[in-house]
């Protein structure tokens, strides 16, 4: 079957590439098999980890690379053992396209596709089972197995579904995991893309909500979003005695590994959780045993979610009204786009558009 | 009241009494109070913990002091307002002889007086509310309110209660918390006092153990003991690969910075928990946060266990016949016990006997 679409996207060809020196090109996608989607890409939010990957932080990239794993837009091929996706769905793909999917699979066979130890299939600078390589949503369009394309409800527009399907997922899945509701106080560290969403997310299933940032710029930000407190390290003196033992959960979503975590936990009460989702490039996290000993608090990472989790987020999100801030940026400005957002510059999430 | 017995033990005056410099002395216990038991000591454990605190490891310990907090013996003065105690019981202390026990209290009124957050009042090392000091057990008597004194089954001799009050209870209150039970697979990192007793608990509560040490000298010992897989990590190679993904919960009772924690964590299946007892001298733990995030590991820590746990555990290793490991010695030969203590020689929990 000749197609009468071209994949063409923003290329990496090196770490340089991070620097807004990727290239638009063509790229070919896996090998269609009867169990892809074929998605014409309208909406694709801008992550941190499309960053580390271009420029080779978390270990070499197999470029050319093209990055974007909050991909929206709609189906307009869909293989004949796809169930439950038609042509001209609007449709998303999120940071995995791909697990063993084996019945013998442990994680697989019990809906957590997301921990598959055999074969985590990102949805670019990974290998398909089938040999093809995998190339993200910067791009005009995106092949996908069909497992990991998911129906968009009708309430939620596409730039805010963009960026639910990386940064939304990673936030909320480890809120319901952990019990987040009506009295859980969380501590929100990094407010950014993840950052924003964990706030809006821990606020609509009930919490009270704190953001932890250095200055108090995105004070006001905070407050409009939801937040009942906001504490600016920079600017507040002893701001961890003050604050100390007064949360039961923290986000923390810096990557970087020079920051006072034994002030961090200091922050929560006896059992509390903190949750790491950044990976730092820069070395390992370096936390004082006393930290979790004296108050048994629990230190823990999360990775996106599964498959059932997205549905249920993205049902969560249309009864509940859950709007991201984003910014929607022209696709061309790809480059323009990630150097602002490596600035930190994004209120709170880029959406490059077709 | 003038009592017809002194209060005498080891005591150290400076950080070199930990290289077997205790000195014999008197010392002045609290101000009697009521509530408050007197217990005529028959044995006191070596616990690792009287060697941070004689060589000032864990901050300046207040000298002259006299440590040991896993006293067993008679009470021989019961306060008039001490209940279920009477002249003559055979009783224990352990780690912690006192806490606020304050109504107010969200861990004390709640059964976790060790957590209180306001009065963690160790058996010795510490003042006492009533400003008094507070002195351990390589002594003839020790005092101690009777909120932390036990009544020890008849069915557990005096030398094996002795180290349950802090190896025992330290290893025992997290196994059940985290619903260690048949199916659990559980390894035990640091094979020591504490490590044997971890193994001997999860054995009794039907988990399968492996106990992770350098080297395979402990390996008949730990079989003996019940457990069911050993890896001596300096001695076969690729150990962490060969064995990764293969338990639930990991026990380190080590106290250094220094050990391969990336290794450690990737011996934990998805949602495995690390729990971390020893807090090391020599620094922080330095841990990669893509242990954390890959598989959503927990890491944690524990500190002894409460009273009511101690009481349940005591309940415990008398139904199930828990017998650990001990080697008695006489009180006279503390300093030359401490000294062997460091140098590992234990196996695997020297007992001082008056």
């Amino acid at each position: 079957m000749s197609l009468d679409y071209k994949f063409e996207g923003w290329l990496g060809h090196d770490p340089s590439s991070a620097k807004g020196k990727m290239q638009w090109g063509f790229f070919e996608p896996k090998e269609w098999e009867e169990t892809d989607v074929d998605i014409k890409i309208s909406h694709c939010g801008i992550c941190g980890t499309d960053l580390h990957n271009l420029r080779s932080g978390w270990g070499p990239t197999i470029y050319p690379c093209c990055v974007g794993h909050e991909i929206v837009g709609n189906a307009i091929r869909v293989g004949s053992k796809v169930e439950g996706i038609h042509i001209g769905d609007r449709v998303g793909v999120g940071a995995q396209c791909d697990s063993c999917c084996e019945r013998d699979c442990e994680e697989c066979s019990s809906g957590n596709e997301n921990y598959c130890p055999r074969k985590w299939i990102g949805t670019y600078n990974a290998i398909h089972k089938n040999g093809g390589k995998s190339y993200g949503g910067y791009a005009t369009y995106n092949r996908s197995p069909s497992r990991f394309v998911f129906k968009i409800p009708d309430a939620i527009e596409s730039k805010h579904a963009a960026p639910m399907l990386c940064a939304g997922i990673t936030t909320y899945a480890p809120l319901k995991r952990n019990n987040c509701g009506p009295g859980t106080k969380v501590g929100i560290i990094g407010f950014g893309g993840l950052g924003h969403f964990g706030l809006m997310w821990a606020k609509a299933l009930g919490a009270e909500v704190t953001v932890i940032s250095r200055k108090s710029d995105k004070k006001d930000d905070a407050f409009e979003m939801g937040a009942t407190k906001f504490i600016a390290t920079a600017e507040e003196e002893n701001w961890a005695i003050r604050n100390a033992g007064s949360l039961n959960m923290i986000f923390s979503i810096l990557s970087s590994s020079k920051l006072p975590y034994p002030e961090y936990l200091s922050l929560l009460c006896k059992d509390g959780t903190f949750i790491q989702f950044g990976v730092p490039e820069d070395g390992p996290l370096t936390i004082p045993a006393i930290s979790l000993v004296m108050k048994r608090v629990k230190m823990t990472g999360s990775l996106i979610g599964s498959p059932s989790e997205i549905r249920e987020m993205l049902q969560f999100a249309a009864e509940n009204v859950i709007k991201p801030w984003v910014k929607e940026l022209p696709m061309k400005d790809a480059n323009q786009a990630i150097v602002d957002m490596t600035d930190g510059k994004a209120r709170y999430r880029y959406v490059l558009v077709n």
